[in-house]
């Protein structure tokens, strides 16, 4: 199993709609990916590794798939579509990380 | 339930010996925090968002908790001797995010 990790940076005048993330972005994206999603879940950012630290990440999102064949052939022809409601909820670029599942 | 992920930077001389992390620092990590911990996750990273690219943790280890208190508790104490471990498979130091758990 593979994980391909959405993670929208911090910063000081970050926007971020984690109500419009959860309950309108993802079941878009949801819909679109169809049967290769095996999972997913999502982080909201509380702090950092001190205390009073902001988050490097105000959010991250998690899908998982069966292997990176199968995110690509689900996600390919969608990218341009789910990047366009990017706006509707954030001013931020994502980092994406795809990762083995080793534990 | 909140969500600590401790992320090891990629770079071109990083050195992560996932073997040893999983099978030698986790245990020993998962014995000190006892009771606290309800559950972990390691992804290895694979790649980025663009075919080729490097992916942006070389590791990311997962930890959950019932609050940040209770992760604070049972952390803060076993603090510098998790530390002193790293060196035993990385050269990278780790960023880290709290995270409220969502979805």
């Amino acid at each position: 199993m593979i994980k391909v990790s959405v993670m929208y940076p911090n910063s000081a005048d970050v926007r971020f709609d984690i109500d419009y993330y959860c309950n309108t972005h993802l079941p878009f994206v949801v819909g679109l990916l169809g049967d290769a999603l095996k999972g997913g879940a999502v982080d909201y950012g509380l702090g950092g590794g001190a205390p009073g630290e902001s988050p490097p990440y105000v959010a991250m999102g998690h899908m998982t798939f069966d292997s990176i064949e199968e995110f690509q052939a689900a996600f390919g022809p969608n990218t341009e579509v789910i990047m366009a409601d990017l706006p509707n909820f954030t001013n931020t670029q994502p980092q994406i990380q795809i990762s083995e599942i080793k534990i």
